[in-house]
């Protein structure tokens, strides 16, 4: 199983936007099939704690358009580290430092059609020192406790991927501390 | 915070190989912009148990060139119900039945660039009876201990999305029975 079955036969990248587009045609099991796959940025999501709650945004997603509660991220800047990334992410987009940052893995949101790497952090953040966000008519600030985000998770209120990986990702690790 | 606060003033659609895009022209915050992303169908995933064991693939994923651990899952053919789906792709991709079938609601990957929805269930399933898989050769099953499970998702060897957010629903769902 350690074996890549896919055997690239030819491959070719084109821009539609702000997409790239890889096509590529693979052997695989013998036949040869196109393969097509959006090679995205890398990025970074951030649960971040204050004095014990939870600091989550609210943002119009136009894609769905919809109200959706979420973690704070975003991309990944070129030569920026993964975790200054975050340091920055967290600071644009809630006005709050992070006092301890605890790197929490990575993961992929959708392996199958993008290349997409998300890098997921948990903070503990100071006193907020920014109140001036930009783009405040379609970004809002909540701070919630643990069992009402368990609560918004487990009814559907929270409907954030990275953020839900950063949630399951922090509970394992508790697992692991109790343990 | 409940009304929209991007107004579309263009819209238009075309498809690239498997991906259809949508490229709009929006009024947001007073400024027209563009706002691109991705129209995917919906999808379904599965967190299933079998004798307290839970049953998990393992497939390699082209797009980031590695075997992956992840959770059975697929697209909802047209006219299907999302529970229909679950059971269909549990079927077709482990071989086991789903005794029990339990929703855990929706969630959406990367709502920032695609409107793709992934609804999530857990299963409880009965003996396998299908053995003869497609595609075997890029498709292994495994059914492992929730420890063990906790125990990947902590130390970066799971990095499914969809299996994360199956897996904070799945903690956040029990935290409630407890309660």
């Amino acid at each position: 199983m350690s074996v890549n079955p896919f055997e690239t036969i030819k491959s070719e990248k084109r821009n539609e936007g702000r997409f790239t587009i890889v096509s590529d045609q693979v052997r695989v099991n013998g036949k040869i099939c196109p393969y097509d796959y959006l090679e995205m940025k890398e990025g970074v999501c951030i649960l971040p704690f204050h004095q014990g709650k939870v600091i989550i945004l609210k943002e119009y997603r136009y894609p769905i358009r919809s109200w959706q509660r979420e973690l704070p991220g975003g991309l990944i800047d070129p030569g920026e580290e993964p975790a200054e990334a975050a340091r920055r992410e967290l600071l644009e987009e809630t006005g709050y430092h992070a006092k301890t940052l605890i790197p929490l893995g990575a993961f992929y949101p959708s392996f199958g059609s993008t290349n997409e790497k998300i890098y997921l952090f948990e903070a503990v953040c100071e006193e907020q020192t920014e109140t001036d966000l930009d783009e405040a008519e379609v970004l809002g600030l909540e701070e919630i406790s643990v069992p009402e985000l368990e609560r918004m998770i487990a009814s559907g209120e929270f409907m954030h991927g990275a953020g839900l990986a950063a949630w399951a990702k922090h509970c394992c690790r508790k697992e692991e501390i109790v343990k």
